[in-house]
């Protein structure tokens, strides 16, 4: 799906490397009966707080999402420290570059929950976020290249 | 989907960090002609033996499910490794905090084998499993908290 | 599915370890209106990429499709790094074991997206690529058993 921004003006004139850059590649899992909306602004929420708290370059948005029927996405009934949950669970797993503070990772997860309950009324129980760290070199985002060099 | 353990008594009464965490996302990817059945019998073994040998507490269980085509889960028709592969593959990847031993891997695999064998007659061959390690900050449970601080 | 290789004999005899073994789960996904003559490619070329370039042994291999409806698979419009994309876009994610040089990292996606190119007209802009590192024990292969290891 191609997504506008259209109030923004890109920043990036070249492939010229720049701190900062984490390369999220971004799984989400989600109810089937969950509306073309919701899953919407679910990729939203998880890119507007890559922009805000981690640093993440303007368009650098990669997500795939995956529907699921309901004895695909399993969680505890009994709730797990604390925390219940409903059919309505979001399940959201991040591949980046290693490198983001414990206190920007916090952040994250509280911009992601605060967005996906502000605009869809997601119970923030529900919102389940998992990370995954790699390397510099261990992208391509197309052309057949390594558009960044190991550090 | 819910899952009920109706005679196990849960053991948390609060967030407190526990040794042993180990907070896994499972995801396994399956043929669309298993069975309802099947599809919860691996889901339950996985979590089986992750409390049998892995330290992994009760009710930490956090599963997504894809199914498949025929021409979607792919394998070696020679087999690898002298191992033969049918079309009832089953592809394991858990994502996890790292610090399991070897020993602990060894065992959480056969126990996973043995179970879905055991229950569902699948071949022990077709029972694939693939880790993937992270760190005890990288996991949101819900609430848009991180539950682990870094040790 | 079975996949056939009929010219090529089988190097194996035994599940003796061998040095170069990096035990590759690759992800794939990619648009539902994607032929099946170009999931076959898409699998192919990854699949060769890794015998040419990345030293992994043949018939080590072990792919998971996953189809998706035009919203699944979110880009940015404006394109980034330079690098425009359509919906034709394919996201391959390759989870082995750790060790490739970046040279041989550089190699894999040229490969890979040379051969999608060659057969199939996809536009080289549109196969994004992105690795993750596991450990050697952290694979079974089948039969319950870790096949290798560690180091």
């Amino acid at each position: 799906m191609r997504l506008k921004h259209p109030t923004v003006e890109p920043k990036f004139e070249s492939s010229e490397p720049k701190e900062g850059d984490v390369m999220p590649l971004v799984r989400i899992d989600i109810s089937k009966t969950a509306s073309r909306e919701r899953v919407r602004d679910v990729g939203n929420a998880v890119y507007n707080a890559m922009i805000a708290v981690a640093n993440v370059p303007e368009y650098d948005r990669f997500q795939v999402v995956t529907r699921h029927e309901p004895d695909e996405i399993i969680y505890p009934e009994e709730g797990y420290l604390g925390i219940d949950y409903t059919p309505d669970l979001i399940m959201i797993q991040v591949t980046w570059v290693g490198g983001r503070s414990t206190d920007v990772k916090k952040k994250f997860y509280q911009h992601i929950a605060d967005e996906i309950y502000a605009k869809q009324g997601v119970r923030k129980q529900d919102i389940w976020i998992s990370l995954v760290d790699s390397g510099r070199e261990d992208w391509s985002f197309g052309n057949g290249e390594m558009q960044y060099a190991p550090k």
